[in-house]
């Protein structure tokens, strides 16, 4: 029997019940790492300056180390005469003392010596033996790099909760920190179930399908900083299939399954996490995609299992499994992706309900701002993972994205690649060809949406080339119509790009003799028809309308 | 003697000096890694679709496979009736044909059986044993995803220099494709240099300094994306130093080395780097932080000789080893910092013949708008490392920024916490104690500009509070005269904070018996001293005055 969602819950309802069935999501514990193995990971302790930092007194420059009072009136014209009474070396304790009347040669970095108070760089002096002329003054501290002025020994220097990039990195060495306190990640098994899948590599019968999800999100977590396994597709016994997430559940702190929480048949997911003694707290969820999704807690651990279409999966992880990784880090739950402002180029529905993660495409305007392209490819697409920039957010009470909207876009890459062509309109395979012989591929973006969407891309300014094959019917002539009615007049240029032969592609040795449209209309032909809009259908539909005689296609021919 | 830099070079001739001598920066090779392993890695093949995706037709929901011509005309009222014959599950070719009248049930995701032309949700439909009543009508396609709709066999869907990000990995997965060639990352052997350094967690003798640069360096590398190994701190020898660096030039792509670069005694590895037998291309670099480098090549290797302070070595990463860095890697030279508009506080100069980069910290002001308050601590300093967000650069032509300006912040994280609470002014211990206390350490940040610079921050609207001492010599009154200097009356507060007990620290058992300001006019005392214009400093001065009966504390004190 067909299991019904009958409570959906809001992604922060969601995040709200976790928190509330585990007492509060936490950072998971502490471990001590070597310096260079803490990039990345989060520190788990307030770190106080053992030192200061300098910690002595150094020269910022090669030079001499001298008393500013003896050199008070050094000019060019009245230099004055220092005796160098030695050295002082980077790393060691210099053995003079300057005395009045004395100097020091001295390196960048090294320590000043007694009785120094400045350093004279040497392009100002000029030595003979052990006399140094000096011609020009030093103010008190001049090229002296003092003790604790960059960090004071006790100083708060990074907070617990700081992400440790190469920059923390530096701050800890130099206080002479060699092991650093930092949050356990927290430790991620991944499942895929589905009696369809198959791994790629192998060979894919028909009606099966390459595992995308394992791979997909197996590869976000590494991302999102935790420590990720991928076990692999699960079989489909319900022992078996038990077995192993008690297995991996017993070695991490979150188990992730995706496929078998639809509605429709596959609730295996449900029964697993139930009878592995974890309570079952969400069990669908108000986002789109990513509805069918179940999340169970056993002690201080999470199952979840996400809906088997990768897309939604995928926005899944961004809207509940990121926030729980990123606090068991010890960071905050918002995940850290770059944001743009951009505008939308048509009205569209979204929310209603739901909260709805839709990824887009952006192009920049002739004007500079960005357009924001939604990519209405569906949840069961891939090439949209691909192709996405980055992804708006509807609210759950939101009715509609309205055009020209402007809206944040969470981008996928730190830095945004503004392609410098944008090709939108009616694909074709031809488009890529040509951009690869013209080395564009690069720098050009090519977004399909439909002739119309082209015409109106132009009309914007977000395209510089739009494909178009829309048929006047009054003159039987394509696209020459088009610029009167969008009002693009003397605004833009038609050329012809190239005409396309279709045929007929049958059977090797043509096997039930079709010769014409004719033959499609015997009951013991099947025709794979392009879907309807397509050119190629309106051109098939057309020379059938004479054979039909008023009768319609979908009834005469099998299609 | 000491080395002189001749000749220096800008940061892009350099790079294109290295082009010229490598004969060309290029990716280094392919490897082919598994799929999962490939992630954060360079594509170094076009990805042509091997398969249709999805490969075969299937059903968008669970429901029904019915003829769409059947139900033409079904509504709640006119339903229409159809004979289930079977059943389409997930990952099987279907046994049942839909007929003229006909229905089988199918699950999201299952393969569309033969005859039917779109699929009813089960939303739409009753079922009493094989019987489907329907109440609405299909169009021909609804509910079904085409083979090939979503990727083409043949389709270019992944292009050569391409990063896998997680979201690749989704692609190539659901295309089958299980290995991946991508370019081999460069190894980079990391080596620190300097008589005067210790590694962190070892015990720091007197005028030695934390070993900071290989720490850093080797995280910048890994972050870069290269295969980065830290060697540790070269011996002080020549021989063992040119052994190191031949063994490392060996067994990697790219030797970088900080320290003993610099102009005045520790010109050694300018030696080695000649004596291994590399041509030595830049030896100074037009670079504010990050003059003195050394770079050479050994046949299609490189040599970097970074300087020894820590903000010059990361700097010089950013201009000229992480372009090479990415060259090799497959990816555009330049480094996917994201980045924001901001305007500078004050006028200050910068560039003048150098590429300067220069670290700022960000605070949002009253209106809104980014303020970027450059970080002056010098190339020696390793707090301004961890504090600043990003860095400005300037343009070797560049004489200065103008106060107001705007400019491009390049930021060290992808996404910017704005702290809520300013503190721009004098700083003190104490104000980290308080927000401790207060648990506002996370949400706020604190700026050190002195006094004056608080008060110019307020004035601007990007400081919310200022720490202030500043003496009116005419009432010898703190701050409560700055007001009306700067405008502001009636929009401050002032607060008291809290007063300074100040004393003379002397040795244990006080062995000189130091009673007062008088003795440390004694020849044989020595003060040492906070620096010049420091609260502390002015207060001693005024103190002194009055015995030292006119002449200069310099010349009557050992400070």
């Amino acid at each position: 029997m067909a299991l019904v969602f009958h409570k959906l819950v809001s992604v922060n309802e969601a995040l709200k019940l976790l928190e509330e069935k585990l007492g509060g999501i936490r950072p998971l514990g502490v471990i001590e790492v070597p310096l260079l193995e803490s990039l990345n990971k989060v520190l788990a302790e307030d770190i106080r300056a053992p030192i200061d930092y300098p910690p002595f007194d150094r020269s910022m420059v090669d030079g001499y180390a001298i008393r500013s009072f003896d050199v008070a009136g050094a000019s060019d014209v009245t230099p004055v005469q220092l005796k160098i009474v030695g050295k002082a070396s980077i790393g060691s304790v210099p053995e003079s003392h300057v005395g009045p009347g004395e100097a020091v040669e001295i390196a960048t970095g090294a320590m000043i010596p007694r009785g120094a108070d400045s350093v004279v760089m040497e392009e100002y002096v000029v030595r003979k033996g052990d006399t140094l002329t000096v011609y020009r003054p030093t103010a008190p501290g001049e090229n002296i790099n003092q003790a604790g002025s960059d960090i004071s020994a006790g100083d708060y220097v990074l907070r617990a909760g700081t992400l440790i990039t190469s920059r923390e990195i530096a701050v800890l060495a130099g206080l002479g920190i060699s092991r650093v306190k930092v949050y356990r990640p927290p430790k991620v098994t991944v499942f895929s179930t589905g009696v369809e899948l198959v791994p790629p590599g192998e060979l894919l019968a028909t009606a099966k399908l390459y595992d995308v999800d394992g791979y997909v999100i197996t590869s976000m977590l590494n991302e999102l900083g935790a420590e990720a396994t991928f076990k692999g597709i699960l079989p489909d016994s319900y022992d078996a299939m038990k077995s192993a997430i008690a297995d991996a559940l017993e070695k991490s702190d979150i188990v992730i399954t995706t496929g078998s929480t639809s509605a429709g048949y596959g609730d295996m997911i449900y029964k697993v996490f139930r009878d592995l003694g974890a309570e079952l707290i969400v069990h669908g969820l108000k986002a789109r995609p990513g509805k069918p999704t179940a999340i169970a807690v056993k002690d201080r651990k999470i199952l979840f299992g996400l809906p088997g279409f990768p897309l939604s999966a995928m926005m899944n992880m961004y809207t509940i499994v990121a926030p729980v990784i990123m606090i068991m880090r010890g960071l905050e739950p918002n995940v850290e992706l770059p944001k743009v402002k951009a505008r939308l180029p048509f009205r569209f529905p979204a929310g209603r309900g739901f909260m709805e993660l839709i990824p887009v495409q952006l192009v920049q305007n002739v004007d500079g701002s960005l357009s924001a392209y939604p990519l209405m490819t569906g949840s069961g697409s891939v090439a949209g993972i691909g192709l996405s920039d980055g992804f708006i957010a509807a609210e759950e009470n939101r009715e509609y994205f309205d055009e020209n909207e402007e809206v944040t876009v969470n981008l996928f890459s730190p830095s945004l690649r503004i392609p410098e062509l944008n090709i939108i309109g009616s694909n074709c395979p031809g488009i890529e060809v040509v951009l690869r012989v013209a080395g564009l591929t690069k720098s050009s973006r090519v977004i399909s949406v439909g002739s119309m969407g082209g015409w109106i891309a132009i009309k914007r300014g977000d395209a510089d080339i739009a494909g178009t094959h829309i048929l006047d019917e009054n003159t039987m002539q394509y696209n020459v119509h088009m610029p009167k009615i969008m009002g693009l007049e003397n605004e833009v240029y038609i050329y012809r790009g190239y005409a396309r032969r279709i045929g007929l592609l049958v059977k090797k040795g043509n096997p039930k003799n079709i010769k014409g449209f004719e033959d499609l209309l015997r009951p013991d032909v099947v025709i794979v028809n392009r879907n309807k809009g397509s050119g190629t259908r309106v051109l098939l539909d057309m020379k059938l309308r004479p054979l039909l005689k008023g009768e319609r296609p979908e009834k005469a021919i099998n299609g």
